[in-house]
């Protein structure tokens, strides 16, 4: 089937105008001066690093895909609800459609990814050196530079599903397109968490603590890859994140869409095609958002930042209003984008109480770390479990909220649900743009020491990379509350593709096999963060022994006469993170089919409601204790509670690095394990129906 | 309705002298020798610190026990179900012996938790002294004293069930008694887990960290609140846990087991009664499993506990056997109850596991510990939410076993799952015998330092600590499970409850409304933990202050001249326990009925089941973790890593003192937490079903 609407070719345009936007600041980046040629050389350090690792993720990546396309491309040969009854139903086309579908939503993923890396480790520098003129100059730097990854995210996605939609008019070769994205989004956000804190643990046991030179000085043999990390994780990482929420979230309301009004085609394929309009008008208000960002005479740039996010959300929110009153859409549709909208901003502001140093749960933790270690770690930790509270409440409010409205205007309630994630998620152009942000600033102020700027430089740098946090902070509440809602969406979904080969699931927790699915979903996202986090400390310790072993072998490096081998060291992260990805893969790809296959389909959609609740606690937990606690030590280095090196001090360094793999490792993972879970058991929806209908 | 069958009888008469051989018990060990003025004095302070604690612990349980009696009444006069119909239909004979059947429960909660501390604190002087004479007297006189306990606990248990049940026959009357037990429960464990690490944090904090003073100094004014903490934390808290489990459990079952065969009231009689008849079975089992626990010239006192375990399993398992196929029973309810025996014994042995120092969890820990507090925090709590993993596999494979057994033998299923925590929980009197030797031997230990006891005395004492560590692990991994089983069978309960007054629910996860209850479920458990731990740490905070003015204002305290005020300190961690429940309280009781009331009878179905599944992992992380840390210190003050004084050891210490609010505040609270949303839900049922009705 061939779809001609129109708004899906302007669905495309605007998918290339964002695309063509992000390559042309891409330019405009690479334009700026790269400063002194040590600086330049140490950047190149950075570069070469971030390129090694990129390699080897892509390399690995490919063979991952491919053999994963081949296992869809002959699954989805068969008509799966015909198996049996008449075996000659088999459709090689399809199955090629899907896994093409597959490929090229992990390849898209990977350029926006690759653009964003490639981006950032060139801005890091330029950004240094810009900020030898202004604060203004060096942060206009930084944040287009963190525009290309906003942009080329969102334009790619909506390319690619304005694409397959046009071409074959079915959502559910979307959500291949979908699952490729967020397979290389798991493997891309989980291999680059353990990678970074590899790295970092690593280069501060033996740099600051053994030997005691300062951070992110040069001859430390694993600084390179602690700097590269910072691309690779939270760059790389958290675009892939986000880009696969955007698409899954959209998928999901596609496919919601495609079940209603099946009797009226023209309603069926307006409703279909609503949520990449609304990805449409949010490109168009990023675009405009992102316009808006500028650090004036003040010198504000955290301020610039939140108002270019709230400028991008009311113009998205006026033009969704005009939209659905013009466009004659349900009123419901409304309501739900709107419920999202709001839902993702307060949870997104209310995430920066509980991790930014002006309210009591940072400056608690701080107090209390004047008694101890184990007093910050507890304080912490619990204010920790509290933050999860509002972010809980406000997921909830939002789902009952889009639900009834849209039920009341006449609407699936389901549909509404879905919507709002859309609705949240439709500015990710612009949140995702200060995310990129802020370790951009942050390996700016790394070159800036490494290459030896002044002092000035430096402390411009740090006032650059202040107002990165409060955006990280942000970008983290809302990408988990986007994952949740988006997940429910999905879970729905699934439960819609299971229903429509015959199977009528009820989910209802009166029936212990949906109780058994759920109890062993609900211990899968703890046993992953375990996993990962358990990864970050064995592979830390193998650096560990290599930096030692350049101390022993060559004496010239700690005198500052030879240089460290540092690729040997990001090899060696690079090596450790993949490998360590193996289980994680399997839980999240394999298990849901196992489970649905052995327990049944009821059991899996309990499988998945179990990991969806627990996978946001838990993510909300890591994300904001991480935040916290890292805030906590910054608040005492600012002289605060004894200052820098007193017990204090200390205690607060000891939480920062369990801040570390908690808000860096394993929290941000867990969106896209519970998203890559739902996708996969959507997507094998069929088979798994089949099984159980035989 | 009064109910003449035998079995209730002899129910009551193995109550009765259960209840016997405990007041036996508590005689014998009062007859030891309580050794020289000295220890004698030593175990005053720590006797009159805990009956200062008990006292106000027991009047603030008075009013609460008052004001929700005189609720319960009001409530249940009202014949709900009727309720606008027909105004006449006031009922006050069934409210009063609601309220009634809920102070009776209260009361003996209070009076087996009294029992076990005044045995206990009786009993910590005189394992001293007898350490004197050798271990196999010593471990006599300890376990003896834990066997108080545990016999006292089942003894009252079923005394108070069987009394009920002969004189109403109604099993919603007992879930009044089993409220009563449970509410008072909460307080106990989550007072006490508050109070003993308040007084355990403060006197580390200013004892051995400020002044330098070793651990159970006597010149420490907070020594005698911490040892107290040890018995009203370990004794009476878990013996209340067990307790509320226990009464919760059989309440659940014959609750169940009354909606079976509606048709012919004999049969429908025996299995309503049958949990009863297994709990008499467990006692018996018990009482003859304790004479078999005996140190002999081996000197294993572990491994004696170790055999007195499973002898009681193999004897009870041997007489429900007899019992099913002799009293002609569905055999589906033999397999249900030796699925629930087989799965908390093999649950407990594995959380030994992840806490022992024979396994790599523990040695792992110990080893990273080289490197810093972080590491030693970080592996510790990653090996947690792994121990989480085998216990919910454990929960799911019991559930399912004994819902499908007892489904193919031809009985309600979910009667198969309440059964199934009926056997688990049945051999309960020799569980918590072994488990409240262990904080015995430990006061043990801190008399015989305090009263300057020889180093042969200490060492012994010592041995008989490390035995009661592994005991202690897994009575933790038994109840959490054990909970879970209860809390399920309940949920059932609940649904039941609600079902019989026309509401027919489908708790479908496809429901939004369910999901928002689930969500806001999951949230609870968290939170309420967070709210436990960060009262330790304000009210450590609180006696900090008074133990710094106490050393101030009197010089003489630490130059040994002066006596401290050891009551100010027992008083202030006392009051401030109590006023730190208040919320917590409020979650556990009110906030299901709100729900319920507000969002529907669905929700708080989702709510309930979104509590357990959050509540049941975070008590097997915190717990397991807790244990994890305390024993990676112990394995590095071993000697192992650089031993005693090193910077393994000091962050071995962090991870204990990390650890001690997770395994002895939140963690253990959940499991009644848990247990009392359920109870309150299945009481309340009938209200919210009405009100969502009209």
């Amino acid at each position: 089937m061939v779809v001609s609407q129109p708004w899906a070719f302007v669905a495309l345009l605007s998918g290339i105008i964002s695309v063509g936007v992000a390559t042309w600041l891409y330019r405009w980046v690479n334009r700026q001066d790269a400063g002194s040629e040590r600086a330049q050389e140490v950047a190149s350090w950075i570069r070469e690093g971030a390129q090694t690792y990129l390699r080897r993720l892509y390399m690995a990546l490919t063979l991952v895909a491919a053999v994963l396309g081949i296992i869809i491309a002959i699954v989805f040969s068969f008509d799966i609800e015909n198996l049996g009854m008449d075996m000659a139903t088999v459709d090689p086309v399809r199955g090629i459609t899907m896994a093409l579908a597959f490929v090229v939503g992990a390849v898209c993923s990977a350029i926006a990814g690759y653009m964003g890396m490639s981006v950032a480790v060139s801005a890091n520098v330029r950004s240094a050196v810009a900020a030898n003129e202004s604060i203004n100059r060096a942060f206009r730097v930084a944040f287009y530079a963190g525009s290309v990854m906003g942009l080329a995210m969102v334009g790619l996605a909506v390319v690619g599903m304005s694409v397959i939609y046009l071409m074959t008019g079915d959502p559910e070769i979307i959500l291949g397109f979908s699952f490729g994205a967020s397979a290389l989004a798991l493997l891309a956000k989980a291999g680059g968490g353990i990678y970074t804190k590899t790295a970092d643990i690593a280069a501060d046991l033996v740099g600051k603590v053994e030997v005691g030179i300062p951070e992110d000085d040069p001859r430390n043999p694993a600084v390179v890859a602690d700097n590269v990390g910072d691309n690779v994780g939270d760059v790389a990482g958290m675009g892939a994140d986000i880009f696969d929420s955007y698409v899954a979230s959209t998928v999901a309301a596609m496919l919601l869409g495609a079940s209603l009004f099946i009797h009226d085609s023209a309603l069926q394929a307006r409703y279909t095609l609503l949520p990449l309009v609304l990805c449409t008008l949010g490109i168009a208000a990023s675009l405009i958002g992102i316009r808006f960002v500028r650090v004036g005479q003040s010198g504000k740039p955290g301020r610039a930042l939140n108002s270019g996010t709230i400028i991008t959300c009311a113009l998205f929110a006026a033009m969704a209003t005009a939209l659905v009153l013009v466009g004659g859409y349900n009123l419901g549709v409304l309501w739900a984008t709107l419920a999202g909208l709001v839902t993702g901003v307060v949870i997104g502001f209310t995430s920066d109480y509980y991790t930014s140093s002006n309210f009591r749960p940072v400056l608690e933790t701080a107090e209390v770390s004047g008694s101890g270690s184990a007093l910050n770690i507890i304080t912490g930790f619990s204010y920790g479990l509290i933050s999860v509270v509002p972010s809980i409440l406000g997921i909830a409010i939002a789902t009952l909220l889009s639900y009834y409205l849209s039920e009341l205007s006449g609407i699936s309630g389901i549909y509404g649900v879905s919507i709002s994630a859309v609705g949240m998620l439709s500015v990710s152009g612009m949140i995702v743009s200060s995310d990129a942000y802020g370790p951009i600033v942050d390996n700016a102020r790394g070159i800036a020491e490494m290459a030896g700027m002044s002092r000035d430089v430096i402390d411009r740098t740090d006032v650059l990379d202040a107002a990165g946090n409060t955006a990280k902070a942000i970008t983290k509440g809302f990408a988990i509350s986007a994952a949740a809602l988006t997940v429910l969406a999905l879970f729905a979904a699934y439960a819609e593709v299971v229903g429509a080969r015959g199977v009528q699931l009820s989910i209802s927790l009166r029936n212990p096999i949906v109780i058994a699915g759920v109890l062993l979903g609900a211990a899968t996202p703890p046993l992953f963060s375990a996993l990962t986090m358990l990864s970050v400390t064995h592979n830390a310790f193998d650096m560990i022994g290599e930096i030692r072993r350049q101390f022993d072998e060559h004496p010239g490096i700690l005198a500052g006469t030879e240089a460290p081998d540092y690729a040997a060291c990001v090899g060696l992260a690079a090596q450790g993170a993949l490998t360590s990805l193996v289980f994680p893969a399997f839980l999240a790809m394999v298990l849901p089919i196992l489970i649905g296959i052995i327990l049944g389909p009821e059991a899996l959609g309990g499988f998945l409601g179990g990991s969806i609740f627990t996978g946001v606690i838990f993510a909300l937990l890591m994300s904001n204790a991480g935040g916290l606690w890292d805030n906590a030590k910054k608040f005492i280095e600012t002289g605060e509670f004894g200052g820098p090196g007193s017990d204090a001090h200390k205690a607060g360094v000891v939480g920062d690095t369990v801040g570390d793999p908690f808000k860096d490792t394993a929290g941000p993972s867990l969106n896209t394990l519970i998203t890559v879970m739902s996708l996969v058991s959507s997507l094998f929806a069929p088979i798994i129906a089949a099984f159980h209908l035989f």
